[in-house]
C-alpha cells in the first residue's frame, strides 16, 4: 500500500508519495518549517500541501523531524539509544489515529548530559537499507551535525556538533566576518590547512583567532579564509571523534556539505558512501513496512 | 614630568594625567572608540577630550590600543615576542613628533599562524610593576582573551582565545539564546559543572549543544545555563593551556570577568593576583620612564 512520508523541519517542509516497494511516485516541498506555522495551524498547513495525497481513506502518513518537538504539531518523546528500526517503530505516536503518525527522535547521554536528534534517525535507517551497511559510522552534516555509531543495524549512540551553526555565527556575526567571504567556492588546500591546525589541538577558541590574523597579515584571501575556517571546524569534529581508519563511513546530507567531509576523509584514506535526500524516503519506507505487519502496528 | 596616557580601543577612549611618580592626577573617558571616529577625525577627537591636558608645550602623550591599528590614527607595526619594556619602547612611533606617540602591539606566532595584541601589552608591563612579579602567567580576560607567559620581565609569548566573543555570539545569535539568560548573576556551581565538562574533552562544538539539551530537559534554568556556558568556554582555555599549578598567575581585567577566572583557578588551588584598569596607567608610566632617558628617546 502506498503512503505519504513527510520530513517537517525547522525551516522547511518536504513530502513524498511512496509505493509499497519504496519507489518515490511524487515529491513536494514548501518553505513552511515549523517556525513559520502559527499555533494550531499544523492541520491546515499539512492539508494545504498534502490534502490530495491523503484523499484515499486508507492512505497513511508518517511525519518525522521537528514537527514532533514541543514546538511542533504533536510532541513525540525521544526513543532512547541503543535502538533499531523496530524500537523506533514502537515509539511512533498517533497524530490522527490510523491515518497520520509522528516518528520520535532518538536520545543519548554523555556523562549525564542529554543528546538528541529529530529527523536524522529516519535517514540513518534509510541509509542502512540503501547501502546494506549495518555497522559503521554514519555522519550527517548540517546545522547540528550528528556522528552516529551503528552496529548490527542498531544505533548504539551519537554525538551532536554545532558545526554548521558555529560557521554561520562566525562568518555572519563575528569579527571574522569582515575578512571572510563565505560565498566563495571550496578551496581544498586552505580547507586541509584548517583541518591540520585543529588536529594540533590549540582549541577552537584560539584557532578561530588565527582565521583573523591570517587575513590581517594577508597570508590568506577572504575566499581562502572561508575554507580554512570550515576546515578548522570540521577538523575539531575529527579531533574529538578519533575515527578508526578501518571504519565504514556513510555520509548523509547536502552535496555541498558531504563534499567537505569526503575531503576530510581523503586524508585518512577512507572512502565513504555518500547519500542525499533519498535516505529520508528509504527510511520512512522501512519504518512504514515495520508498522504494516507483525507485532508493531500503525498507531 | 607629568604626561598623558591614553588607551584608545575599538569601542572606548580613556585617558589619564599621570605625574612623574606614576600617580594618577585625573582620569577621563568617552564612548569614542576608533570605530566611531570618521576618517581623518582622530586629531579632533583627541583634542576634544585631552586638549586642555596637552596645553603645556612640553606635555607628552602615549597612546596604546587599536588606535595604532590599520583602522586607527597611525599604524604602529607590532613588536615581536619575546619582548621586554625596553624592546616595546624602541618600537614606539611618533604621531606628532616629540608630543604624541603610539605604542605598538605585540605579535607572536604558533606553527606559522600569527597572534597579536594591542593595548594589553601596556597592562602586562604595568602589572609587573604593581605586583613585582616578573615571572608567571598573566591572563587578560575580554572579548579576545590573552594568556601570556612572562619570564624575567620579558613577554615570551601569548595565545589569544575568542572566549568573550564566542560567549556573546552564542547567547545573542545562536539557538542557545532562546533558553539562556546572559544577564543572570554568576552561579558558581553551574560554572564549575561547565568547566568540568570541558576538561573531559568532548570539544566545544559538542559541549555547547549540551547547553541546549540541559535546558530542553529542564535540568538547568536559563540563569544556570548562562554560567554553565561561561564555564564551558573558560574551561576550554584551561584545557588547552594546561596551567602549571605552581605558576604565579596574574589576572588583569574587569571584576566581572576576573571573578570567573578566580573561581576557575580555585579548583586548581591557585590564588591569583587580580588587577583592573590601574595596570594600564602603571604600564604607561613605566614606558614613559623608559622613553625619558637612557638610550631610548620619546620619538
Amino acid at each position: 500500500m502506498s503512503f505519504v512520508a513527510v520530513d517537517w523541519g525547522t525551516s522547511s517542509l518536504r513530502g513524498a508519495l511512496i509505493d509499497e516497494t519504496g519507489r518515490v511516485l511524487d515529491e513536494r516541498q514548501a518553505p513552511r518549517g515549523i517556525l513559520g506555522v502559527p499555533a494550531g495551524g499544523f492541520p491546515a498547513a499539512f492539508d494545504a500541501l498534502f490534502g490530495d495525497w491523503m484523499a484515499p481513506a486508507d492512505r497513511r502518513c508518517l511525519i518525522s523531524g521537528m514537527a514532533g518537538s514541543r514546538q511542533g504539531w504533536v510532541e513525540a518523546p525521544y526513543c532512547p539509544c541503543p535502538a533499531d528500526a523496530a524500537d523506533l517503530a514502537r515509539h511512533v505516536i498517533p497524530v490522527v489515529a490510523n491515518r497520520i503518525a509522528m516518528v520520535p527522535g532518538l536520545s543519548d547521554s554523555h556523562d549525564g548530559v542529554p543528546d538528541v536528534m529529530r529527523g536524522e534517525e529516519v535517514q540513518i535507517f534509510g541509509a542502512m537499507q540503501l547501502t546494506g551497511l549495518h555497522d559503521g559510522v554514519f555522519v550527517l552534516p548540517g546545522t547540528h551535525n550528528k556522528w552516529v555509531r551503528v552496529q548490527g543495524g542498531r544505533v548504539l549512540g551519537f554525538r551532536t556538533f554545532m558545526t554548521g551553526e558555529f560557521y554561520a555565527l562566525l562568518t555572519q556575526h563575528s569579527i571574522l566576518s569582515r575578512t571572510i567571504d563565505p560565498a566563495a567556492p571550496l578551496d581544498a588546500q586552505a580547507f586541509v590547512q584548517g583541518m591540520d591546525r585543529s588536529a594540533r589541538g590549540g582549541g577552537l577558541l584560539h584557532n578561530a583567532f588565527g582565521a583573523r590574523t591570517l587575513g590581517l597579515f594577508e597570508r590568506m584571501s577572504a575566499a581562502q579564509l572561508a575554507s580554512y575556517l570550515s576546515g578548522l571546524l570540521i577538523g575539531e569534529e575529527f579531533r574529538v571523534q578519533r575515527l578508526d581508519t578501518q571504519a565504514d563511513v556513510v555520509l548523509i546530507g547536502a552535496p555541498a556539505l558531504t563534499a567537505r567531509y569526503s575531503l576530510a576523509l581523503d586524508s585518512l584514506h577512507i572512502q565513504p558512501r555518500v547519500l542525499g535526500a533519498e535516505a529520508t524516503w528509504a527510511g520512512a519506507h522501512a519504518l512504514h513496512t515495520a508498522l504494516s505487519g507483525g507485532d508493531v502496528r500503525f498507531p
